[in-house]
C-alpha cells in the first residue's frame, strides 16, 4: 500500500516554478548600503562619463607618446619638465612637443598629452629634465574618459547581482539608491503534536522543535524575509488558522504533519486555501518523500517533512530555487561552484528516485575524499557531521567507490 | 628604478598571518536567532538524551521485531493490535509477544517494543489484527534515545560554524544561546586628494570615492563588523587623525594613497602607529602591487591600492584569510567549492609573480568556458563584467588555451 502518486523531483520542481512564474517581483528601491546580494529590477545608466577626465594610471610623466619613441637605456629620450599636475585639480598647463608633466596615479592628463611614461622608466637628468628609458604608445598608462562607462550607457542590465564591485561602480556614477527586486517574505509553520518550542522543557513523548531555526536560516540566507509563525499541534483548526496567517506572505513553508492522518489533512487544508491547490503530493526522493507542492491562489506553499535531514533536502531542492525565481534569477545558478571528491565507497540509487547523500569530506594523499554519512533522516547529527550532498538524480542508478563526484558544501 | 622590495604573495600573507595569530578571537554569547555563521568559541554539550526516548521514524505498527521474523506476502505474520500511540505522550501500555501498537512518525516506542513496521508493509485483517508482509531486524525504524546525541556529549566541537543544521541541533537540545567568537570590528579608510564622497559632484580633476562601499560590502560579507572612517585628503594631519581613530578597531583597511609620495606617507604614518610596523611593502602581485601590510601594536593593517580592481584581489588574498583567521577559522577553507572551466586564450604570468585574472564564464558545448577580461586595474566595469577570477601563483609561468582552470567565483 503506497499513499503518494509518487513524481520525478525534476518534474515537480518544473510543476512547481511554472505555477509560481512571475510571483511576486516586484521592485523597491534601497540606499546603497542595503544593496549588497539583491538583484536590479531595472537597467541601471551613467549620467556621466567614468572617468570623467583622461587620468594616468600609473605615477610617473604626462608626456606625448610620439616624443618617446625609440628611446632606451642606451638612448634616453630627453624632456623638459614644465610642471606637475596636482591630484583633484583640473591641469592649467597645455603639454607642448618635448615636455613632460610629472603626474600621480589618478591624475588629470593635460592638453596635449597622451600617455604617461612610468616613473619606473625615466631617469632624473636635471630639476627639469628627465629621460624616458622606454618608449611609450599613445593611450598607454591613460583611463580615457568614458573608458568605464559613458554617460547613458547601461552600467548593468536588469537582473544583475550587485556584488562588491557593482557597489563600487554604482558609488562611482554617484548613484546612491537603486531599484531592486523586493526580497520574498515567507511564513515558516511548524506542526506536529509532539512538539514543544525550543526555549520549553519536552514532557514525555514530546521533543523540542528544530526545523523552525533551520529553515529560517535557511530563508535568510537565500534572500527572502523569513518570518516564523508559531507551532501548531495536529488539529485541523490550529492548522488551518496558522496557513491563513501565511497568505499575508509571499511564500508558506510548513513542515511536518508527517503522520499519515496529518500529513492527508495538511494537504487538505492547503488545498482549501486557494486554487489550483496542491499541485504534488510525494516526490520520488529520499529522504524527503512526503512532500508537498502547491499554490493557493497566488501564494506559494511547499509541505516540507518532518524529519530534519529530509525538510533540509527538500528546502534546498524545491524552496531554494523557488526563492532565487522570486527574486528575478535564473531558479539554477548558471555556474555552481562545486568541490569535487572521489567517494570512499558504493552508493546504490533506484533508478527514477533522486537520491541526497550526506557526505563527509576530508583529504589523504593529495586528494578529496566523499565518505558517506549513514543514519535515519531524523538524525539532525548526521547532518552536523556532514560537509556536504551529493545529489544522484533520478537518472542514475547508484555510485561508485573511487568515482569522482561532485559534493555541494551544506553552508 | 624599482620602489619596493616586493615580497611573493604566499611569504606576504604568511608574515601577516603570523603577526596576526591569537587575534583578537574573543568570545560573546548571542541567542540563536544571531548565530547564523558565526565559530563556536567552545565545545557545546547537551545536558540530556537526544532524542530523548525511542522514537519511530516511520508510520506503522510498533512490534517486537521477532514476531515478524520469516513474514512475507504470501504468509504475513499476523499480529494483534493492542492500542494506539499516541503523539506526544508517553505510552501507557507494554508491548506483548504476538502484539502491535499503532504509532504515527515521532511516535514514543511502548516499553517491549524493538522495531517498527511501516504502515506500508502491513495488511488490515480485521479492526484488532494486521498482518506484517516483511519482517523487520531489531532496531528497523526506530531511533534510539540518545541516538543523535547522548547527555554529557559534544554536540559541536569549538572552531564549528554554526549552519542551518547547528541551529536545528541547538533548538532541539533546548540550547537558546551560544558562545561564538566575537565578530572582527574592521575600521575602513580611503585616501586621496582626487576623491569626492559617493554623494558629491567630484569637481575638475576629482572622482567619486568607491572602495569604501565595495570594502564594506566585503568585510560583512566575511563576517567582520565594517565601520567607514571616511576620506582622507593626502595630508599627513588627515591621514594620521584617521588611522589613530582605527587604532579602536580590530583590524584597518586602508586604500589608496598609492602616489609615490603618499605611498610612502601612508607606510610612515602606519609606522608610528606601533610596533612592529610595516611587515610588506610591495608584493609580487597584479594587480596589487604597491600592497601595504602592517602591525600596529596587536592592530593589523592592510594597505589597500587604490586602483578598485588592485584593491578587491588585495582584500582576497590578504584581508580575507585574515579575517578568517580572526574569527578562529583556518585562513584558507579546507575544502572551496570552484567551478571549472576552459581558458578560451593562452594567459601569460612571470614566474615568482602571482597574477588574479578577471574571467567571465560562458556555455558552449556542453562546456564551461573562461574568457579573460582584459582592461587596466582602475576600470571597475572589468570587474562587473568578471564572473570570477582565477588565481595564477607565483610557481606557474601561465595557462595554455583549452586548459581546464578553477575559477574563484565574485560573490
Amino acid at each position: 500500500m503506497e499513499f503518494f502518486e509518487l513524481k520525478p523531483v525534476e518534474e515537480a520542481r518544473s510543476l512547481l516554478l511554472a505555477a509560481a512564474k512571475g510571483l511576486p517581483v516586484q521592485a523597491e528601491v534601497v540606499p546603497l548600503d542595503q544593496a549588497l546580494g539583491r538583484v536590479v529590477a531595472e537597467p541601471i545608466r551613467s549620467t556621466s562619463d567614468l572617468p570623467p577626465f583622461n587620468r594616468s594610471s600609473v605615477d610617473g610623466f604626462a608626456v606625448k607618446a610620439a616624443d618617446t619613441f625609440g628611446a632606451s637605456e642606451g638612448l634616453p629620450a630627453y624632456l623638459r619638465v614644465t610642471g606637475e599636475i596636482l591630484m583633484g585639480q583640473a591641469p592649467t598647463l597645455p603639454l607642448g612637443p618635448g615636455e613632460a608633466q610629472k603626474i600621480a596615479t589618478g591624475g588629470a592628463l593635460p592638453h596635449g598629452a597622451d600617455a604617461v611614461v612610468m616613473v619606473e622608466h625615466t631617469e632624473s637628468m636635471a630639476d627639469d629634465e628627465i629621460g624616458a628609458v622606454r618608449p611609450v604608445s599613445p593611450g598607454e598608462n591613460v583611463m580615457y574618459q568614458g573608458e568605464d562607462c559613458k554617460a547613458g550607457d547601461v552600467l548593468m542590465p536588469a537582473g544583475q547581482v550587485i556584488r562588491a564591485q557593482e557597489l563600487a561602480i554604482l558609488s562611482h556614477a554617484g548613484i546612491t539608491q537603486v531599484s531592486v527586486i523586493r526580497q520574498p517574505r515567507v511564513a515558516i509553520i511548524s506542526t506536529g503534536d509532539e512538539l514543544v518550542p525550543a526555549d520549553r522543557e519536552p514532557g514525555p513523548g514530546q521533543i523540542r522543535e528544530s526545523n523552525g531555526a533551520a529553515m529560517t536560516a535557511l530563508v535568510r540566507r537565500d534572500g527572502g524575509i523569513p518570518t516564523y509563525l508559531g507551532l501548531a499541534a495536529d488539529r485541523e483548526q490550529e492548522i488551518a488558522s496558522l496557513l491563513q496567517r501565511g497568505l499575508d506572505y509571499d511564500l508558506i513553508l510548513i513542515s511536518g504533519g508527517s503522520s499519515v492522518g496529518t500529513r492527508d489533512m495538511t494537504s487538505i487544508l492547503i488545498d482549501r486555501l486557494g486554487r489550483p491547490g496542491t499541485l504534488v503530493h510525494g516526490v520520488k526522493l529520499k529522504p524527503g518523500k512526503p512532500t508537498i507542492l502547491a499554490m493557493a491562489d497566488g501564494t506559494p506553499v511547499v509541505g516540507l517533512p518532518g524529519h530534519p535531514v529530509s525538510a533540509q533536502v527538500v528546502y534546498g531542492l524545491f524552496v531554494q530555487p523557488l526563492l532565487r525565481q522570486m527574486q528575478g534569477l535564473p531558479a539554477e545558478p548558471e555556474f555552481e561552484p562545486k568541490v569535487r571528491a572521489r567517494l570512499t565507497k558504493n552508493i546504490a540509487s533506484a533508478t527514477g528516485r533522486t537520491d541526497a547523500v550526506r557526505v563527509r569530506l576530508f583529504r589523504q594523499d593529495g586528494e578529496i575524499w566523499a565518505e558517506p554519512v549513514h543514519g535515519k533522516s531524523g538524525l539532525i547529527s548526521t547532518l552536523v557531521k556532514a560537509d556536504g550532498l551529493i545529489i544522484i538524480p533520478s537518472a542514475r542508478e547508484g555510485l561508485l567507490a573511487g568515482q569522482e563526484v561532485e559534493v555541494e558544501l551544506l553552508v
